[in-house]
């Protein structure tokens, strides 16, 4: 019978004792094997699904993707390993010897040794066609397979390295993450439909609420921002929000990612709109340096001129005007607008374009908008008839509102009326604080010219549709 | 009246034009301004809140704490700055001279030449009281202030730099990162209480379901990671997962962040296992290079002895046990557990904490649980009478459970009987994979020595409570 002590020493360490496993050493991804400087015959493993077969008289031409990149490394092999299996996206794990290719379409490729099948691919059912360039809408219906065509892959590659890079913005400007929740019992902007939450078997709560209160998903993350602002000074979060709109439209879904951020001690919008302006560029900067062949995808094939319009975007200043000078320009414009221009009225996607245009299609801030148009928690300009509050939206072209922000009033007795809590919040220590946020996915149409949210997310929600 | 042209005239930039606003070249982070190398009297600007004032005949000491830093910044005033308003608490600016501190206490202070209080705190009413240190149960009932003290603002600042290097950890290592689903209809592991999402108001969408099916909160993203990593081979999320269980123990939430990763071409535990291992070490060396201060202040304050008992984890290599090994151990125990242990039966977290223990306080893995035990989706092991499945947890000394995961069933006829989209899967180049998942506040609770989970998260959710 074994003893504990026994079974101590039965103990397998799992960094360093020698263990029943292949030895990683030789395993590329096609990312690696592409960018490899030493192609005097080293042996690799490379593992991927076949994205082209072509064969010839005595050699057969795989080309081999594994996601790491928009590029397949092409395999050379002999053709005596040419089998009905090796078809159209089929997984594979290929060994050989990484070679300078002869070929001026690529600079390395694999001589293979062995190719071994992992899995077979019905290509007769599989909706996606070998060298076909599919619709977009026609992808949409396949949420669990076009993240394997090419253009899908680079999208989502691209928003991957955007996630990234905006999270690396603020970290380098010393904001701290904060992830906000996702289950609130607040309504922050008081508009826009709720997704209210509950057990789905009511049988295991006997009371009526789960939290005790009505629970619902959040529409925004900005008053825990502000919360966590009188601590940090500077914050920010990066998540889901939610809109129970019934809407079809190509600009909505249900569940979609918000940037918000929230700063202490500012002093103007001028201060909000510096930080907007750095994040957009600097983001997108990092984005075209860390994946130009997925952005030049995008910019080739979908959305033709946007290289030009990003470039630009980003080697000019944002302009500012304020937004009784935009319902000027509006009014005086010799379109016709579905929505007549009015002081007081909110802007429509339509104006915002025109606004955008008007201003040689450079990203534009709009400021100071009527008081009664924006939610209670703005600072009020005191600006005499035509009231105003500090808030400041981002229209950029193709996309319309980027951003939204605004300075938060602080004043104690501008909000003696409101919420217990978010006054005391004003109660120990109080100050000047404003903040935005920005929709991600419509930053990712705005750099990449896709005109279809549900086209920059992996699994879109909308009104009927919640696939997987 | 003015003309498009002439308003575009007046369109100001935002970048590079004389703007009405503060300079910001002297503005400095209490971090900053602490780690300035430049005391030769430099002009600087700091703002935060004050956390303790000491008033001598002639000199006015103030403590300035931004959030930046767990340290404070020591302001030297001439003592006619001294009045009420400079109290516990309350907003400041100052401005003033960087200089090199006479005490040994610290290497930095500020001269003050101009102290603006910015706005009042009425200590009175403020909740937590100078030098006094307040227990984590009595913070807890004030989310929306406790973030102010020392020990909530090192924790999340703690939380802030683990979630920049998981993402760090994951990006290097040629992960893509996906925002899987929030909302789904898929229920991940069958198991656990679900949160079911409606409109808040049902009379604006007349059919049943907004979404045409039923649809709740997410308890896993796997299904959506395995779909991804059949084209990126390596993909990973961070984000919310819900859990709508009537538990008010310390150990859960209804509301929490889970780390999930899936590889594809996977050939083993092993290889899993390791990326476990990298990844809870790698991530923590990080943390503890970035923030050692607060992490040192809960060590020192909250968790004593936690220190050595990390060090010990991040120097050994962690073991492995299949699960027929752990139940023996548990058998031959000396100790008396409130559930017997047995072949078959699941561990609970006090069997959890005694394989840890016996192992000499090192994480260890568990291998191969009963397929009886395991969803339908984990890899049959085909061992005979004891039917295991490729399964693994990692134990982590005072936590238990940090980690799941599992090779999943690649096999087309292992799976037949099941969800048809999950199918398709298998149909089109399926290559063997695995994944994990790992509980985002137990792993800081590990790390940190924190005993209740409610306190390394923001804005805690559970039964009964759903603050702000």
């Amino acid at each position: 019978m074994l003893g504990a002590r026994c079974l101590l020493r039965a103990l397998r360490s799992c960094s360093s004792a020698p263990c029943p496993r292949h030895t990683p050493s030789a395993k590329l991804s096609v990312r690696d094997a592409l960018g490899a400087q030493n192609t005097s015959g080293e042996r690799v493993k490379v593992q991927g699904w076949i994205r082209s077969v072509r064969s010839q008289k005595e050699v057969l031409f795989l080309h081999i993707n594994d996601g790491s990149s928009l590029e397949s490394l092409q395999v050379v092999a002999d053709s005596s390993f040419d089998s009905k299996e090796l078809a159209f996206g089929s997984s594979v794990e290929v060994q050989g010897q990484l070679v300078k290719s002869p070929s001026k379409r690529q600079n390395v490729e694999l001589k293979a040794e062995k190719i071994e099948v992992v899995g077979n691919c019905d290509a007769k059912a599989f909706p996606f066609k070998y060298k076909e360039r599919h619709p977009l809408e026609y992808l949409r219906q396949y949420p669990h397979l076009r993240c394997r065509t090419n253009v899908l892959g680079s999208i989502l590659r691209v928003r991957s390295e955007a996630t990234a890079a905006i999270h690396s913005f603020f970290k380098d400007s010393g904001f701290v993450h904060i992830h906000t929740p996702i289950i609130t019992s607040n309504d922050c902007e008081g508009a826009g439909e709720l997704f209210q939450v509950e057990p789905s078997s009511k049988v295991k709560v006997p009371e009526e609420n789960f939290f005790n209160v009505p629970a619902f998903l959040t529409v925004s993350g900005q008053l825990h921002l502000e919360v966590m602002s009188g601590a940090f000074t500077q914050v920010f979060t990066f998540g889901p929000t939610f809109r129970a709109e019934n809407s079809q439209s190509r600009r909505h879904l249900a569940e979609f990612y918000m940037v918000e951020a929230e700063i202490s001690f500012v002093e103007s919008l001028q201060d909000l709109m510096q930080v907007m302006e750095r994040l957009f560029k600097t983001a997108t900067m990092l984005v075209l340096s860390n994946c130009p062949e997925d952005v030049e995808l995008c910019h080739r094939f979908i959305a033709p001129g946007q290289k030009d319009r990003l470039e630009h975007m980003l080697k000019n200043n944002f302009l500012i005007i304020s937004y009784t000078e935009a319902v000027e320009i509006l009014k005086q414009a010799s379109q016709n607008f579905t929505f007549t221009p009015e002081w007081g009225v909110d802007l429509h996607t339509e104006h915002e374009k025109f606004l955008v245009k008007h201003c040689g299609n450079i990203p534009v801030f709009v400021v100071n908008y009527p008081l009664a148009l924006k939610p209670f928690y703005m600072r009020d300009n005191e600006d005499g008839p035509q009231h105003t509050v500090a808030a400041v939206d981002l229209l950029v072209p193709g996309v319309g509102e980027l951003f939204g922000g605004s300075l938060r009033e602080e004043r104690y007795h501008f909000l003696e009326q409101r919420l217990a809590r978010y006054l005391d919040l004003r109660r120990f220590g109080s100050v000047p604080h404003g903040g935005f946020g920005m929709g991600f996915e419509r930053y990712l149409q705005c750099i990449l010219g896709i005109d279809n949210i549900k086209d920059v997310i992996p699994f879109p929600r909308f009104t009927h549709s919640c696939l997987l």
